[in-house]
C-alpha cells in the first residue's frame, strides 16, 4: 500500500512516525507493507516511488516541519500527488471550516483518481460530507476518517464495527477536551477565567479560544457524526450550538450542591444537532472530569454504550489513523 | 449462514429473536442470510434445514424454555448437532467454570468439524481458551465471544479491530455489574447486606451471591482477556482474587471523605491478573456508579481508551452476539 501524506504539522508527522514504527505490526496483520511515497506541508515536498522515508530521517530537521529538500515553488498538492504513484492520500493539513481549504482540494482530487482517503480534517467533512462519500462509493475507493471526531476516542469504527447490525438511536458526547477541562476546573472552584488560562497555559486551549469555548469545534463533530452515523445529510448551519462562555461559578455550584456538574454536551439523532452546556448527575458516564472526549451511544439491542479517549495529540491522533489504515488494507487485500 | 444454538434460556431465546427481528439488516450489510436450522435446551430440540423459525414461534409457549416438540431422550446436543447441516454454533447452555459443563463439549466438537463459533459461556473460554483457538485455527474456522466479557460492552472486539496496530499495555475493569451496583448503594449510606439484598430484589444478584462478590465472576472475565487480547495462556487459578465481602461502610465513608469511592477492579497485562476491591478519584472513567460494566485500556498510542456498557440482560448479550456474527458473515464471504 503506498501513502501519500498532504501536511506535516503535528499530525503529519505523528503519523509517519507512527507507519515507521508499526511497520512489522501493520505487516503481521495485513500481510501487507506500508509504504510512505510523498510528503508535502504548506512550501516544500517529497517523493520516491520506492519511500521517502527510512527512520534515519527521524529525527533529523525533516520532523520539525520542512519536508524539503524540494520547494513547491506555486505547485499545489495536488500537482505533487500526480508526480508519484500511490493507492491512499492521508490529509492532515490545516483544517477550514469554511472553504474545506486546500484539503478539501485534495481529498476531491484523490478520490476521484480512485484513490482512499484517511483524513482527520474537519472542515472538508463538515462541508461536503455527502458529496465525498458519492464519489468514494463511484470509484470504489474508501474514505475514513475516525480522528475526525475525538481524535483517539474510536467512535466512528465502534458504531460502524463494533455495533453493526444495531440502530443507533442517538449519541450525546463531549467531543471538546478544553471546554471539558475548563468545566472540571471550575468544579474545583476556579472562576471561568481563571480556569480558560490555565487552559492555554498548559496549551489545551489556543491564544484566541473561540472556536473550542464558543462550541463551534464541537458543532463540527456533530455534524459529522450526523452525516457518518445517522446518514443525514447535515451542515454546520444546522446545529443549535452554545458554548460554555455564560456558564457563572454559581451555576457549577448550585449544580453541585445538587450532585450535578456542567458538561457541554453535543447531542446526535435524525432529527436533533445541538451543542450546549447540560446537567449532568455525578457518576453518569457523561460526569468525567479533565480534557478526555467521551460518547454515549444510545442502541436499540445493547442500551447506552460509553467510550471515551484523548481528542488530540500527536500520537493519539496518529493511532486513528493507524486504526483507518490498517482497515482500508485488509479491505483491499480481499 | 445456516445457524445452530444450543441453550434456549434467556441468552438463547434473546439471540433467536434478534436474529430473526434484525434479518433485513444482516442482510444488507453482509449480504447473506442467517438461517437457524436447529436449537436445543437441556430436554428437547427442533431442527430443520430450511430454518426452524419464523416470527409466529416467537411468542408461543416454545419461547419460554421449551424447544420442542421433539424430546432429547438420552440424546446429547452433539447428537442433535450430527443431525443437521450448519456453518456457526452459538452456544449458551448454562455456564460451569469448573469443568466446561455441555458447553466445552458443544464448541469443541463444533470446531473439530469445522463450524465457526460464537459463544458468551465464560466456562470453556477460562479453562480452554488456547486449546479451542489452536483447533479453530487448525480447522479454518471462527471462534467469537464479545458476550463473554461484559455483555454488551464491546470490548473484545474494539481491542481486536478499532486498536488495531496497537500494543495494549494493561485493562483495568469493572467487569461485574452486580459488584459495582452494591458499591454505589453503600456510596450511597447503605450498609453491604442491605445493598446486596436490594441486588437481589431487582434481579441484578442471585439468591448465591458468591459468584459475583466473592469476585470470581470478575476473575473469568480477567482470564478470557488475558488469553485473548495479550496472548497468554493464564487459568482462573492464576488471578490473585479478593471480593467485596470485606469492604465496609466505615471504608465507603473514609474514601468520600478523601473524593474517592471504591470499585472492584479487574486488572490484566501480560504479568498481572488481579481482583480486588481499589480506591478510585471520582471523575475518573472507573467511578462511575451503577450497574454498568466498564474498561479502561491502556494503549501505546491513544493513551487511556475507555469503554462501558451492560454487562448483561437478554437484548444487550444478545447484540454482542449480534456484532459477532455479522464479523463472522462478512470474514466468511470473502
Amino acid at each position: 500500500m503506498r501513502i501519500f501524506i498532504s501536511g506535516f504539522g503535528t499530525v503529519g508527522q505523528g503519523t509517519m512516525e507512527t507507519i515507521l514504527l508499526k511497520d512489522m505490526d501493520i505487516q503481521r496483520i495485513t500481510g501487507d507493507k506500508a509504504v510512505i511515497v510523498g510528503v508535502t506541508d504548506s512550501k516544500s515536498y517529497a517523493i520516491k516511488q520506492d519511500g521517502v522515508c527510512s527512520f534515519s530521517v527521524l529525527g533529523s530537521k525533516n520532523m520539525s516541519g520542512k519536508v524539503g529538500p524540494d520547494m513547491k515553488d506555486g505547485k499545489s498538492t495536488v500537482d505533487i500527488m500526480k508526480m508519484v504513484e500511490f493507492d491512499t492520500l492521508i490529509e492532515a493539513s490545516p483544517t477550514n471550516v469554511e472553504t474545506g481549504g486546500e484539503g478539501l482540494v485534495n481529498i476531491r482530487w484523490a478520490l476521484e483518481n480512485g484513490k482512499n482517503v484517511i483524513t482527520v480534517n474537519k472542515g472538508p467533512l463538515a462541508l461536503e460530507f455527502a458529496e465525498l462519500m458519492a464519489i468514494a462509493k463511484e470509484k470504489g475507493c474508501l474514505l475514513k476518517f475516525e480522528g475526525s471526531v475525538g481524535g483517539a476516542m474510536p467512535i466512528i469504527n465502534l458504531c460502524n464495527d463494533a455495533l453493526a447490525g444495531q440502530k443507533i438511536k442517538s449519541i450525546q458526547g463531549i467531543f471538546n477536551g478544553t471546554c471539558n477541562f475548563i468545566l472540571s476546573r471550575m468544579d474545583g472552584g476556579l472562576p471561568f477565567d481563571h480556569a480558560l488560562k490555565e487552559a492555554q497555559q498548559l496549551g489545551y486551549a489556543e491564544t484566541d479560544p473561540t472556536n473550542d469555548i464558543e462550541g463551534y469545534d464541537s458543532a463540527s463533530k456533530v455534524v459529522i457524526l450526523a452525516n457518518s452515523v445517522f446518514g443525514v445529510n447535515a451542515k454546520f448551519k444546522d446545529v443549535s450550538i452554545t458554548g460554555i462562555t455564560a456558564v457563572t461559578s454559581e451555576a457549577i455550584t448550585l449544580a453541585r450542591e445538587s450532585g450535578m456538574v456542567i458538561r457541554l454536551i453535543g447531542e446526535v439523532s435524525k432529527d436533533k444537532l445541538e451543542v450546549s452546556p447540560r446537567l449532568i448527575p455525578k457518576g453518569h458516564p457523561l460526569s468525567i472530569s479533565g480534557s478526555l472526549n467521551t460518547a454515549l451511544i444510545n442502541t436499540d439491542l445493547a442500551g447506552p454504550i460509553t467510550v471515551s479517549g484523548r481528542g488530540a495529540g500527536r500520537k493519539e491522533t496518529a493511532s486513528a489513523i493507524l486504526s483507518d489504515l490498517i482497515a482500508i488494507m485488509l479491505a483491499k487485500k480481499n
